[in-house]
């Protein structure tokens, strides 16, 4: 029974989500239909890559993702078929695959080559469904595309680590439902450049010199309620897909505002750590 | 293994929503339940039967589609059962059957008399699930209603032609999640009152003479990059659904803004094709 | 085949619901997954009570809600799997479960201790999903917790009667996606106190002394449409989960307003019934 997920930016209210649904259950009834999102901002392509590489991989292996961001064709968008980490990914090769990962290489990808027998302006629908269908059932991907080696790259926001080591430059690549701004720095890339220094970190006006593990480390549970908050309830700390994100405890961006409006961070903005010689 | 979709102006906060979906599994454990909306604008019967009417048709023949939009039981509101097109529809008598299609009639229609069995003031939860639940499980409309040959016309906003076949004056009756605005000219309406004539389409100060087929129309691929826009990515397509609409070229109105705004069409504002002679 | 409901404030864009989705299906193939609310204001215990409160009966008993508002594992925040009303619930012990309802207490309390072999700052998706697993393989809470017999006790907000007996003050507990305003005063606390009497319900400026059933009761149908709005459409009923509601017939807060912004009502505001000696 296969897992279909769909991520997209097709919103909440339009039709298309649902007549997308539809066309899945028409081609394969017992399908498992799984939304990851579909309030991608329209054409965000670096949104769309932050969430699915976020969500892909708690799915069981074999999972087929269907991703209808920027996913029309023409002669500079095709559409391909990938087979990366044990998961598949239906899309346009408009560089998101290149973005959700820079460690793992397609094990397979195939340009899809259907379209002499589907006339559509609606690709995810006429599409995508098809070649999930299509792989769901067992097929190969060579069935429903020729062999390709090459994908469109986009590397994304990549942060920077400069010549001597001592500081990485990275960016803001999201904010998410409680406010908080994640940065493009991996926990990963932090060890590997800090080998264990003192740090600040520098984001606008605001500085931080630790990186917690969880939110409720803004609060010293040993000392009395009043007297509880070490920092104004303002962290850094590794979040769970392991990205520098920096949080302000129990935020709510709708009322009081959450860390990217009271820090002034916004998507792309500069987010510096400076490592001690 | 039935399929229920639901369409309704529920919200995505509230109970209701997970409510009604409690409830359909109580009646069927395996029904397989598929939200096409829950944003529809309160009470917005134009919005709703846009909506699905662009989404039902994708789905297997004999889904069950619910849809919660104005469905309170009063003496001039009944609920009614529909079979129409292969599907079936469970909905109040507010007229959004009607607006559903202007081509296909309903195959049978009953008039829900369950209601002294069911005391209820949430009316999707409590008896358009039962109904739903008794289809699903093969019942035939006439044993939970009363068969009826007439339901309530709102014949929606159609489109005008002038007695001498040269204007088509239509409405703007939706706004996508893109901004895209989509208006109530059909393609099979334009070309039989337009046989092939050179045309201008004119909406506010905007002005149409082509209409494209794909979005990326807007874009000439053929040249360099810095001179690709033919016209500011502005555009009139007949969108997957056939009906005319105008663009613009990945568009986000959260940002830059889309064609609704840009144009500043809203919905019920005028669109007119003026046929040459 | 065990069904597992989500009520969180992750909101609909972000990964975490995706993630916790996926996460289920490789725990369990043969999940129902359904969502409740995603759109939980971010750490509002209150709302979420509500939401869950009015929507979990709806399930079949042994249902498994998981909530995933306010779950970060800390010193005052452990984590609970309880047994209630025939349903399973997993969440934080931050008072949710006391908030659900006054007049059931719970069978079966354990505080989760598998900790120790999940490491985790994202509890919903490393513990919540492990717990909800085993309790649908039918497992024992006792295997997964300790007992306990104590929970955090938050008694939300409740509505104060006055020692004559004459007077029930309430307050707003939730604006609804019409912006009907819902109290938290109860059919049968106003039946109790109320005991047959005459009363005016206050809210600000506006008063009722009526409580209707149906939202279309603010409709009088034998009158011809111009005459029939008997008082501008306002009017008080019992919700279909019997609170008293100060609602708006057919309201849409997006455009014209609903009874929250017209009436000046928002969450904690108070709403009185005096009754007549």
């Amino acid at each position: 029974m296969a897992i279909i997920t769909l991520t997209t930016d097709f919103g909440e209210k339009d039709h298309f989500v649902g007549a997308v649904k539809g066309a899945i259950y028409t081609e394969m009834e017992d399908a498992k239909i799984v939304d990851i999102s579909h309030s991608i901002s329209p054409f965000h392509l670096h949104e769309a890559a932050y969430i699915i590489q976020n969500a892909y991989k708690s799915f069981p292996p074999g999972s087929i993702h269907v991703i209808g961001v920027d996913s029309e064709l023409n002669p500079e968008n095709k559409h391909i078929a990938v087979l990366m980490d044990g998961h598949y990914f239906v899309c346009a090769d408009n560089g998101i695959i290149s973005m959700l990962t820079s460690e793992i290489r397609p094990e397979k990808i195939v340009e899809i080559n259907i379209h002499d027998r589907v006339i559509s302006n609606f690709p995810v629908l006429d599409v995508f469904v098809k070649v999930a269908g299509h792989i769901a059932r067992g097929g190969t991907l060579e069935v429903i595309g020729k062999t390709i080696t090459e994908i469109k790259e986009l590397t994304g926001i990549r942060p920077v680590v400069n010549n001597k080591e001592s500081q990485i430059i990275g960016n803001v690549i999201y904010i998410d439902n409680y406010g908080n701004v994640i940065s493009n720095i991996s926990k990963k890339l932090f060890e590997t450049v800090g080998k264990g220094r003192e740090f600040i970190i520098n984001a606008r006006s605001e500085k931080f010199s630790r990186i917690h593990t969880h939110y409720s480390d803004a609060i010293n549970f040993e000392q009395p309620p009043e007297k509880r908050e070490e920092d104004g309830k303002r962290l850094a700390l590794w979040n769970s897909s392991q990205f520098l994100e920096l949080a302000i405890y129990k935020s709510n961006p709708t009322s009081v505002g959450g860390a990217s409006s009271l820090f002034g961070l916004e998507f792309r903005d500069t987010i510096t750590v400076n490592f001690n010689s």
